[in-house]
């Protein structure tokens, strides 16, 4: 069965009912993984009818708005399923998540959101549509780092601008230090972001408040006769910059030695107004606009925070600040009068980092950040868009986070501007929005981690491909379902899946070699920032030596 | 501090604010574990104040009703937190419990409700309103077993039988199989109950459906050529009997090789229809009504059982019926007028048993039936009571099995009937019922493992006797509300608990020795009952000389 078949048999059918749209089209131009041309030959005239229903719905709303719906996209980091948004949860953990509640509610909670198991690799699959691995972004780097999202890359900021939608990235990125892997040369009109993720400021410094948690970045803290390269610690990165699309950017709060995690903290309240402001500037605008916040999280250090819950970790007050900074920005919604034409995806993007010290602990799944086990990859999600989706829906659909990307074209009308050149694993997911549980069009996810296909689930069942061995040993298979916290491998239960997962995982093996997997994009970083420090020069020489050997 | 002087001072501001009714006094009378007598002096005038103000609730509710309220408490087996009840994991676990999410969502939802770690010692502590251990109740005992609940203690039908109620059991009692223990014989008008639990039908016949699972109970399945005692194998074992208060009983289905799975899947129909019977007879009776209505859930054997959830278990199958079984017995009440004069308890007696093939996990505590962990002991707990319980409530507060009790017997004006002479750890928690969450008067648990003390919690803290070596080494505590999952033993960060808990355990240890524990009643089986078959007259005869060899 190929491609062409599936496009020709379904356009016969919408045509023949009169019903072919233009996104309708544009979604069969598509070139999706392979697992979704089976399920495409088996559901695709159901979908196609669907999908009919689902335009004339849109174009109602867009009639009723005036515009296309808004689009705002909040994701944070490594948060355990359960943290948030589950009110029996928050009697469990000792602290409260009341906005993320209301959130679920009265909208959706999803109970299988799909991500990668770390940050990189979770923001480039929203950005790009595509698992991690196809754009070279799988691996989680720190300074310093020369690599980044490849210009190559369609983001979603691109596919929407295209469609006449104003754009907004603020806060953590973590895409790379790379010029070409800049929000605002991604894509977004206006950008201000972070290139690495928290570690920096909140750990690595001596003096500050960050100096309780050093341990050995910086340069007292070494036996200097030993010969000590004083190259070799990244001390010229750059946490936080700022730009707008076609402009240089510039270096926000620099992250010298002395106070960065005060800046740090400074820039969690930064991110928070610049989205606020960016929601009041756009909210009477003609044109409809997309938000990607992904704030800044966690901040592990108990000094200068006050601890008021129960919980009395600082992530407990972390979380508790990320609920009323959500709840900011929803009542900022209601008082614009956009709620209704506003849909809020609020997510974790992947599972707890249980390395952190005393910070975050696994509730329902085993595993965490950077683990292909559930606790890695499935993560709290919630979607509200009020008068469209049902309240108190609980989705038990598989949904994946390149979903959004596919996802978010439809509903701006933009799927034309998707690339057909590439493999987009995002499936268009408007169905699960509009009608809730059941209509998920998917019922597969490759799990990656690092450049490595680590597992596969189909279905309530998952299998392993790490560390099986050849021949009938040791290959762990877990029914979901029953097992969700994957502590007993089932091998000999479900020899039946044995062949079924060989085959997915055949098809998908030989798409990718028809499709290969771009190589991770290394380059000189800082690159385009006007304001650079002489550390950052500095840095910036240690990476282009590193460039220069490897030649 | 002795428990003199807080009476005193308590009955000295009931008397002076004129409010000290004859329920008040009899909680000051009643001996309570050492802990409570630290709350009562730190809480004693609030708490007094506020059993004025649900005296005269419960006075207006009398009054409305024309008599005080019934009350129904359903006990379940083996399940683990999170597994009915909780719409989010009904998506997680592929089944549906519909009629105890209603039940949460209209009542309330216990997150911090402790049992003892398995069958026997919950059921036990319920009757009582004591730890399982001070009756001697503290094991899970097989046929042969020749022991069960002492005539000497004290059951909440006793109780409230003395007041009035008209009481009845159905379904699995699991209190020994002497006479003197029979739930008729400990106080209730009428029942219908099983002596064991529900291996022996399930899993040991060689015949019938049961044969699927056997694993040598049946005399075939030995080389007789070594010696084979044919009266080892407790082949007279006796399922299920009835019998009315004052008279004997009479054994139902006989459990002989033949059909004991068929039979025990009669049972679990039967006890359902005899809960439903008693609640028509009753409803409209001058009386108000008791019904402990505990039901055999679990059938692990797939035959004959048509499979039809996604979970694909048994178990999931047993959860589903249990959840109709549930839902038919609410709408009864309904049907009969008396659902707002009935507070129904729905809960689980223990955590899921682990070790029973391809049936239960954990959800989001670790351990399970048997075990001290948060797995073992903290169940999955509902309460309905439309129009005084606030829909909705979720509980974050510690509630003991014990502590239902005490409550029932305030609820039923009874509470002059709980017995002076012994430790009652049973707490009254009418308030958690009228007022909702942060209303226990509780703030600790004893958690036995069989006769020894394993582990107790104080607030969130929990420090694990069971394991500790003398000395600072490996002695085990944990935050509950950081690591749910009690993953990281936090010794360290935690040595300000040690003095404290000592202190707790000190006077634990106190009391319990001034007040000490009934060993446990042993017996010959099955007298008293009319229709003995003769392989459980041969049984008898195997306890008989095991009680004679022992002298």
């Amino acid at each position: 069965m190929t491609k062409h078949t599936l496009t020709t048999a379904t356009v016969a059918l919408g045509m023949s009912a009169g019903i072919l749209t233009t996104g309708m089209a544009a979604e069969l131009a598509i070139i999706h993984d392979a697992e979704q041309n089976i399920l495409q030959e088996e559901f695709g005239e159901q979908w196609a009818k669907q999908d009919a229903e689902i335009s004339k719905k849109l174009a109602e709303l867009e009639k009723k708005h005036g515009k296309k719906p808004n689009i705002i996209h909040i994701m944070w980091d490594d948060t355990s399923f359960g943290e948030v948004g589950i009110p029996v949860f928050n009697k469990i953990r000792g602290f409260d998540t009341p906005v993320l509640n209301k959130m679920g509610q009265e909208g959706i909670t999803f109970t299988r959101m799909y991500t990668e198991p770390s940050c990189t690799p979770t923001r480039a699959a929203a950005l790009t549509g595509r698992l991690a691995v196809r754009s070279g972004m799988y691996t989680v780097a720190f300074p310093p780092e020369g690599s980044g999202l490849p210009a190559e890359e369609v983001t979603i900021a691109e596919v929407l601008s295209e469609a006449g939608y104003s754009t907004a990235f603020f806060a953590k990125a973590h895409q790379g230090d790379i010029e070409e892997a800049y929000m605002h040369n991604q894509g977004f009109d206006e950008a201000q972001f972070s290139l690495y993720n928290q570690f920096p400021p909140i750990f690595w410094h001596r003096t500050g408040e960050a100096g309780a948690m050093t341990n050995g970045y910086t340069p007292e803290m070494t036996e200097k006769k030993y010969l000590v390269d004083s190259t070799w610690r990244p001390y010229g990165y750059i946490m936080d910059i700022e730009g707008k699309k076609g402009e240089q950017a510039r270096e926000t709060l620099p992250t010298t030695l002395e106070g960065t995690l005060e800046n740090y903290r400074k820039l969690i309240e930064i991110h928070q107004e610049k989205a606020l402001d960016f929601i009041k500037r756009k909210a009477n605008d003609d044109k409809p606009f997309y938000l990607a916040y992904w704030p800044h999280v966690y901040d592990l250090n108990t000094q200068g925070q006050e601890i008021t819950t129960s919980n009395s970790t600082p992530f407990a007050q972390n979380m508790e600040r990320l609920d009323r900074h959500i709840g900011e920005i929803l009542e900022e919604l209601e008082k614009q009068g956009i709620a209704e034409n506003t849909l809020v995806i609020a997510m974790a993007d992947n599972g707890p980092m249980t390395e952190a010290p005393g910070a975050m602990y696994p509730n329902v799944f085993n595993g965490g950040k950077g683990d292909y086990r559930e606790g890695g990859v499935r993560v709290a999600a919630f979607a509200q868009w009020p008068g469209v989706i049902e309240p108190g829906t609980i989705v038990g659909d598989i949904f994946a986070v390149h979903d959004l990307f596919t996802t978010f074209a439809n509903l701006a009308g933009a799927k034309e501007h998707i690339p057909t050149d590439r493999i987009i694993d995002g499936i268009d997911q408007t169905a699960v929005l509009l009608y809730g549980d059941g209509q998920s069009r998917r019922d597969y996810y490759h799990i990656y981690t690092g450049p490595i296909h680590a597992a596969t689930i189909k279905q309530q069942f998952k299998r392993v491909w790490l560390g099986g061995r050849p021949g009938l040993v040791k290959n762990d298979f877990y029914n979901l379902y029953q097992d969700p916290r994957e502590e007993r491998g089932m091998m000999a239960q479900m020899l039946w899946a044995w062949g079924p997962f060989d085959m997915v995982k055949k098809r998908h093996d030989q798409m990718n070699e028809k499709y290969p997997f771009t190589p991770t994009r290394h380059g000189v970083p800082f690159t385009g920032i006007t304001n650079l420090r002489p550390e950052s020069i500095q840095y910036q020489e240690t990476v282009r030596k590193t460039m220069e050997t490897g030649k």
